[in-house]
């Protein structure tokens, strides 16, 4: 292959030539055999002919009439049906795919199934694969959904790849022809739900759910419809108060709920489909069931009594802590307060309601524990959130490939009772994965092309949580940048040592907001030691971190048994989430013989360095790539560089002006 | 005297009964003389007239014709005329008041002096002055200005007391009763010159210059001239580039002496009288003669020109520094800026340029040193400039009486030649004195009613360096609240504690910017530590401060040899300003014989105790002072009080997490 440039706005459904079909096969694919009513399942041949002339050059035709050589798509039973031949895939969105000569088939256990089997094939067969291929697959859990936090003046609070695809100037206002290929690149990795306006319901949002906005957030769903993907709406707690229709919003007042109500009645009269409602309550400002002396139990519960006549859900966010916190105040806990919010409401919910969960107890972090909730809820059911948009991992300019964090996430083990890994009790106990979206109107979507892989690797691991890091990076480079083996082996390695250098860089050993506050983009150590967020390091001449066990805040304790016991010994906790767990002295000495500050200064100067080998990486294949991706990673890496030298420069020195004890090596310090 | 209400919308121009006239005195001051065309002293008759009536409800009439008793208003030569009694007064804006039973006069030098000897007739009433009193008196130096801050959107940077007096909605928007005034306080004080728009030119405000503007301009420059209140306008250097009428704004480039040429010529054809332009160059972002490989003095001189045939004057702030320093240099120092940038300039500035110098080398800290340039400048007219707003000093929420330091700054010896105390060169090295304003729309001018000291203090210290913080204070208190003398005990207390007090609980020992970055208020102790705009105090282990000695960045050498010296022994520098010129180990001991640490711990602990008695103080006068001036006063304290302790304890606490060394009384520090 040539060095054509890469189509950063196709994605990984673009074609990198990788496929030179036989004649045979050729044939085959060229007529596409579809005999289905159902919106989706046309989308699916669609998607299968454009995929074809987009990806491969291909040109075939679409028809309801079978005669091979043909690629039959459709539901199971119909597949079944037209060829003759039994086609079995009966988990709920699942799909499988044959390809042959003379008969290739992509047939779903539904319709949303034989869309992904479409996709599957297109992909599938750009990583090489041909006659005699075949593949069955579902996904694990039902709800795979990404979170816009989209404000209606064109903004995206933590966006970092242009203003938002879906309004502007306070209206919503979009190109159509862009929004279907955003539900194209969606769907083809399993995204099934999409919230559209951000948690924090402001202003002019407030008014989506008015026929204001109405007809046309229903013209909206209609794109997404042939794709699979229903919408939800964030809406604001307060509404029946705000909008001046009631004195009150108190969940519990018959008149806040029947106003709900017929909001809900009217809001389904526009979109019938809409998956629900997403709600941020009683957090960082926002309005709550806490301000009328209620629990989220009532507040949750009173929505979704009025979703529940149009099959809509409540997600309710769990992200409800003390922002107001007294820094002085030791005994006070952020990382405590979703399981101390929650846990005891297990049970309470309607089987309506939904928790969203983030995936570990603060925000984001380069590197937290997981969630205590997970596992230990037992009825209720919930969802797992992540970011995709690179809020505290380096706003897309820097190259951080998170499911290299993700799958340790999936793969930690809660220890409550059987198949107790987050991975495992996806799709029974955790009802799917959620994810804050990073895509905004720059032509390649995410603003740092390799950021595409973050997009493709949440809706795979949405998909199937036991795919490895490694896996994800290297099917998504094969799709975005072809089979050339020195391409490959160059980004997947760069991909690969994104995170642990991401890592090594910042906040040290799970330690976690050393950031700027408000950016959350370069250093700022003390930034949140005095401030009312609530969460502290709390270095001085001696120690550094927060001792959560028994002996501190406790926290340990939401955790089974096993776990806590793990976490509370400095001896078997983690070293990546040390900090976090424990105050630990500096002449702590490390698994590697060497103390904790030590480590901190090691893991910063190896983190720079790091970077400077990505971007030796990146140089090296400069050939190979299109320019203007090249080019536009490549400035981006500059200024990686440059924020990894602000960290690894302001952490030795906040440490070393604390201890005053230099570095083994004699590397330079600043004073 | 009764409670009744102060009224804080006169500020020192209300009487509080405190004057009980003798019939034959009110006879005497209520037939006003005057005879002349000048349109300041017809106002000096007039608000003579007005002040009776408003500050001691006598009815005055006004008349040209002279019949004992009577006052008589007027220059000294009209005066003379009239009276047949010789008036002398030739000091430059200066007056001479006698007051009698059967002849009153009120001489000025000039029209100003009238204007201001009317005042001062008033207030020295106001202040029990009767029968038999006389005084004469005159401004130490020329110029006596204000800068206000004011965007046009109606926002102020840096103010604290409502939307701008001048601007709304990038409009010239104003009340003219109110502009009329404030025209009157300011005159009261001897302001005879007002920039009207911030230093930080922007959006619309470059458009000031333009026939969009320069017709409302005109109008408001109509109601300050009877006051004696010349106008000034802040323009922006880049504008012949930024208008799109040229494509440079090199100052060297002919065509843009004679750009601005054009536009003085403009500019005065609708305000004649306009005192000139005001420039912030090169700083901070703005536009300057450094973009074009020019000097200062190329800037300032090719402006003068342009205003030279219009008698019009350039003000060039010396405010320029490095804003984008690398923290890792400590070789940069930013106090040495000023210096560095002007002094090899001295000489080559036009004799209408005039150089506008903050006190201090860095921007308004609670304690600096004098800014080396003043004694050293030899051939160059400039300006000390002062901050009325209180942006590092409380934001007029805490009580902070500025006289206090600024007495310091004018008793200051530069030790360059003779006379050289700041004060001593105020009107002969120094052209005067000017000052960011703290007025806003509130009803009381300065959001906190004890916030009008110091901008009554400003006036009165730029008319006479040599008076004290306590006259000051004494007289504010007079004019403002009356005789009462527990009332006039009370606030001298609160004003004269009110300094030293906020120093206590903030920055220790003039070490500078531990104050929140952007907002100004509050502590974030290491918020500059790591920043671009390049102040440090460096705390660590064992030592804190800046060594600016000889063995450091040598900018103690700015200063006369004697103070060079003074300043660079540790022994002999001020404790107040040591960890300015020094880097000091905590274990350091101080005059009082404790250590540096100690005393941090001691100066915060007593800050918030003295807040504490400022309020109980403030407190014991409640039934004597009108309840909403109470309230709104009381209700800032509280918040000072808040402000106070967050000072204390993020200070305290940052050293001893750095030293893990306590308190030696055990009071309470937090981890």
């Amino acid at each position: 292959m040539g060095i054509s440039e890469v189509r950063e706005y196709d994605c990984w459904l673009q074609g990198r030539g990788q496929n030179q079909f036989s004649d045979a096969l050729k044939n085959c694919l060229s007529r596409i055999v579809v005999k289905e009513d159902c919106l989706v399942v046309k989308q699916a041949a669609l998607e299968l002919q454009r995929g074809l002339k987009r990806m491969f050059g291909v040109d075939a035709a679409i028809t309801d009439t079978i005669q091979k050589p043909c690629t039959v798509v459709g539901t199971a039973t119909a597949v079944s049906e037209l060829t003759g031949k039994t086609v079995s895939c009966d988990r709920a969105e699942g799909f499988c795919i044959e390809i042959g000569d003379e008969l290739s088939v992509v047939a779903g256990a539904d319709c949303n199934g034989t869309l992904y089997g479409a996709f599957r094939l297109l992909m599938e067969l750009a990583k090489g694969a041909g006659t005699g291929f075949s593949l069955e697959d579902a996904p694990r859990s039902g709800i795979r959904m990404i979170n816009h936090w989209d404000n209606l003046d064109g903004t995206i609070e933590r966006g970092y790849a242009g203003p938002s695809l879906f309004y502007k100037d306070d209206k919503i206002d979009y190109d159509p022809q862009r929004i279907e290929d955003y539900a194209r690149l969606l769907a083809s990795i399993g995204i099934n739900c999409l919230s559209i306006n951000n948690v924090n319901v402001r202003k002019t949002a407030k008014l989506l759910i008015t026929e204001q906005f109405l007809p046309d957030v229903a013209k909206l769903a209609d794109i997404f419809r042939p794709f699979g993907i229903r919408l939800m709406l964030s809406i604001n707690f307060g509404a029946p108060y705000s909008f001046g229709d009631l004195d009150t919003a108190d969940p519990l007042d018959p008149r806040v709920g029947e106003w709900w109500a017929k909001r809900a009645d009217l809001v389904y009269k526009y979109i019938p489909d809409l998956a629900g409602f997403l709600v941020k309550a009683d957090s960082e400002g926002e309005a709550g069931p806490f301000q009328y002396g209620r629990d989220h139990a009532d507040g949750a519960n009173m929505l979704a009594k009025a979703l529940k006549p149009h099959n809509g859900t409540v997600i309710w966010r769990c992200f409800v802590y003390n922002c107001t916190q007294d820094w002085r105040d030791q005994t006070q806990d952020r990382a405590c307060a979703a399981y101390d919010h929650f846990m005891p409401l297990d049970g309470r919910f309607d089987d309506n309601v939904i928790l969203q969960i983030k995936h570990g107890p603060y925000d984001f972090q380069v590197r937290e524990p997981v969630t205590p909730l997970f596992g230990a809820l037992k009825k209720t059911r919930h969802l797992i959130e992540f970011q995709i948009t690179q809020e505290y991992t380096g706003h897309q300019i820097d190259v951080c490939f998170l499911p290299y964090m993700w799958q340790d996430v999936y793969h930690f083990d809660t220890k409550h009772g059987e198949n107790s890994t987050i991975g495992g009790m996806m799709g029974n106990r955790i009802s799917g994965a959620v994810a804050v979206g990073s895509v905004g109107r720059d032509e390649n979507w995410t603003g740092n092309t390799l950021s595409q892989a973050n997009w493709f690797g949440f809706g795979r691991l949405a998909w199937n949580p036991d795919l490895t890091a490694e896996e994800i990076a290297d099917e998504w480079v094969k799709l975005t940048f072809g089979l050339d083996p020195e391409v490959d082996a160059a980004v997947n390695k760069i991909l690969m040592m994104s995170y642990p250098t991401y890592e090594n860089y910042n906040a040290p050993f799970g330690v976690c907001f050393m950031v700027t506050r408000s950016l959350h983009y370069g250093p700022d150590i003390e930034g949140y030691e005095y401030s009312r967020w609530g969460t502290y390091h709390r270095a001085n001449w001696e120690a550094v971190g927060v001792d959560r066990t028994p002996s501190g805040t406790n926290y340990t304790g939401q955790y089974a048994p096993e776990n806590a016991a793990m976490f509370a010994d400095l001896a078997t906790c983690p070293e990546n989430l040390m900090l976090f767990f424990h105050r630990v002295p500096y002449s702590y000495v490390m698994k590697n013989g060497k103390n904790l500050l030590q480590n901190i200064y090691d893991t910063h100067f190896k983190g720079v360095e790091q970077v400077e080998e990505i971007i030796r990486t990146w140089e090296g294949i400069q050939d190979k790539i299109g320019s203007a991706v090249y080019a536009s990673v490549r400035e981006r890496m500059g200024r990686q560089l440059t924020n990894a030298i602000e960290w690894r420069d302001v952490v030795n020195t906040y440490f070393h002006r604390h201890t005053g004890i230099p570095d083994e090596q004699g590397r330079k310090i600043y004073d």
